[in-house]
């Protein structure tokens, strides 16, 4: 299977961009973390999503706040799907990175995700992997029947308690 | 090859998502364009989402504006990516639809691109097709080896004129 | 009398929609409480809604946060009222669900009140079946003297002390 | 059956507040214009708003722009549920009027749709009468299955020119 | 010398609004506060309002938050300058109060200070009896050097301990 | 009677603030139109608002756009109230002139007035000279009932016609 | 004399980035225009700003739409000062592009101007020269004073029509 | 070597900007701080200014929150570059003072730094003295390579722990 690299503009960002690792840990996808940053570590980031075609990954997923460039900087490097991740920062609440993300010219798209989603930005990835894995496909659909589950069994104990 | 599916919310959006099956067709991938409505016509977005993988789907694009569920209400019933379209209605710019299509709540993730960023919800797809495809990896990097040199020449050009 | 549904997308909005059952058990209006996503569930929800004109219901209040489709998602398989309250997620103040409710398409209104506003939802239902109902009418009525009182005991309250 | 009363804060509104008069006579509702401000008419906002109930009326619906109090002036005069209509003006897209409407104080409700959306406001004023109308709901269901037909019509057509 | 009226929508204003109370004090501005409502006591508004000029009033402040109708209702029952005090509640920071203060129709203007700004709100008001009241004129000024050499004491406290 | 100065930031601002000279002239208040700049000519700024006081103004009307500092620029340098006039530019609406002229810090108010709200704004300087001149209240109270009559035709015509 | 360099992220940007070629050669400031793009030719980008310092090259100007990567990416690269120009592009009026240029992370700074605001970004570069330049810094004060005189002449029109 | 000005609009500043000042100090380039407010001292401010150059100061940092107009009022005096560090307030997260500070006229540019940004502000004057200066030029190189090491052991961490 592909692997998917969760890379961070910064190590502060871990506390949200672990629920990606762990989810696509949960999902069996061989999975890498790195700090790397589209202004501190240009040519890093650069180099590693220009040679993540060929060293086995799938997907990418960048997570940045900020004016965030770092999925649109990988983007630049690589033919492969870039997820973003947008991260709130102490100011304007993540809507600085969301636009930053998002908002890519014609021709380099980010696939973006909510702010702080981490969880989706792995489930996203597993998605596209899924597209051609139907083992991964049924562990997906099993998920989404669990979590509908989830959510009956919350309304059944709603009704109880109230 | 998988196909992708381009689904519309109205056809008022089809001068904006043109571009996208325009470009699918040009990488080749077979697409189906569809005007569909989370809205108005829930049943059948619901049934084509939840048969689309085995009707051979590998992409889901969905282009809305306004309060856009659209991209989130396909999600809810497929388990393959989903690929989100922000379409810019006659008020607020897109920041409506942008808002409503990217801020999905975790366990659904939406791979949102930017508003009325037909090409490149597109190329996402195409993107995703090609993790596992190398004929389609080349395609995109010989595009993308073509928009570099594009831009190499209209700078040249500027030197030329000023 | 018509039942009133208050369908939450997570219970994590009870600490918000609470207020909303509360003030609705006040006026003697029949209640019921749901957990259930656009998202999650979006079969029961389409069904709960299909099936909630007959059932007894003549409202329908849906609570939601960031990209807020629940509103939607049940005005598009209702000729009911639908009421939705947008809740305040951990970003963007829920200026997202604000808008993802409110900018509905033309053909499927959703009446929207303030954010994290349960018990102006509640309230906005109780006019709904006051329209016909003088009785209701008339608690509503007295309810806005009494807050008239409130205010002016106030306003008494700070000449004292002042 | 109960009148609707539609009520612009300036004749300047008319432009857009005509598809809710429209709509509604469209219904077989009987339907009230008037122009009425805010601000410089108060007291027959508040003497209108004040008898609505007593004159027949079941339903109010106020378009206004800029800072949109009309509504909620309205509100304030009547246990009558007020649907708010946010009108676009000059500048900010219709932002001011949207939040001005929609963000109304606990105790004071006011049913807000998208911002021009005229024809939402009025079949949200048909879906409060038809609460205890099966007549009326039979028609809004009717112009459901309408609306569906038209996008699956439209959709057909896609695939024809396609 | 004219009365200011200090007008706040909620007791709960109260921790904000305080400071433009005694700073009139301080300018031995004569200053009546009340707790009145646009939504909840309408017509004490309207009637407040409306007789405040021959009451002795020269200016009118009016706090509130959310959607805040408040000074926009005064300023239409009275011909004397309203101040419009936008107060920061739960969400959005504020940007809904000043919106719905500010963006006041032709015809009624609205004297809008800073989110919160109550001191400020005083201020304006001194500043508009002072128009014609020499000795006032002449405490402002003096404050207003106070407040200059309050800065240039600040600035050499800095350079002492840095 | 105190005069009233128009001050403009640029005279490309002119046919935004004509309305407001207009509007003076016909309250029959002595005004004096000026282009002076907080940024381009900051000493001619400071010294008009510095003398306006003793050369018999009452009150200050800035109009600017963008990062509108003009009315600060002058609050700072007077104890006469400054009016506040917020101009849409070319981009975003307005929104920062809003922003930067009513954002003021505690002790130098500016009453700022809607976006392009250029009569407001003449209307709010009326208001302050009418403190205490009954003739001019008088005007004003008259020109009130002549804008509600406006008002009331207007909805008489659209009996009419409709 | 030091260089400056102007590069745009797309030719479509010429429209608004000539004004601050021109601006720079008004001055006799040496200038070099180029597009190059942060996503499209992130390479050239690189390599242009890795090496403009021993170029000759004392400034950077980046002009871009959308997500404006580009002038954090040149900021990357080099130690010389760079100063982003966003451009409005056409949704959201430059505020993505705002946003996606000046949060800049710790340690990458950006020198921002205004949206569109092609003759500051030129002017600024002129400033940055001028710090050890007397005679550009004499320039530079000849056309404030230019600057002002030009006011002062549009204030005495005015004076002389109205 | 030149001086670099550091001031800002109130000593509740202090905890942001503190960070500008030590870092030119760890560049070893000698700083000024100053308490000056553009509207409570505007006068010094403007001496300030006016004698920046003559008294050896290369560049203005200037911070401010709120309706910012600091760096404005400085810029408009000298013709030194100043840089505008936006600061969050206690509403609106600053951007208010974001859109006060960039959002400058033609002719007077604001090198504006993101919101709180006191260490890039510091960063972006050392580099515009570092254009003449190849010593600082060279210890910002270092620092560069510094930061970039600093991120590559972040990630070396990560693999480690992880």
């Amino acid at each position: 299977m592909k692997k998917v690299a969760v890379i961070m503009g910064s190590d502060s960002d871990w506390g949200v961009v672990k629920a990606a690792v762990e989810t696509l840990k949960g999902y069996g996808v061989p999975v890498e973390a790195h700090v790397m940053s589209a202004h501190r570590t240009p040519g890093l980031a650069a180099a590693f999503a220009g040679s993540a075609r060929e060293k086995g990954f799938g997907v990418l997923i960048a997570a940045a706040g900020k004016a965030a460039h770092l999925a649109g900087v990988l983007a630049a490097h690589t033919t492969l799907p870039v997820i973003g991740l947008p991260v709130a920062a102490a100011q304007l609440d993540g809507l600085d990175a969301l636009l930053a993300t998002v908002q890519m010219p014609s021709g380099i798209p980010v696939a973006t995700v909510a702010i702080d989603g981490a969880k989706n930005a792995a489930l996203l990835a597993v998605q596209m992997l899924a597209i051609e894995d139907e083992g991964l496909a049924d562990r997906l659909a099993a998920a989404k029947r669990e979590m509908e589950a989830g959510v009956v069994e919350k309304d059944r104990k709603l009704q109880e308690q109230y």
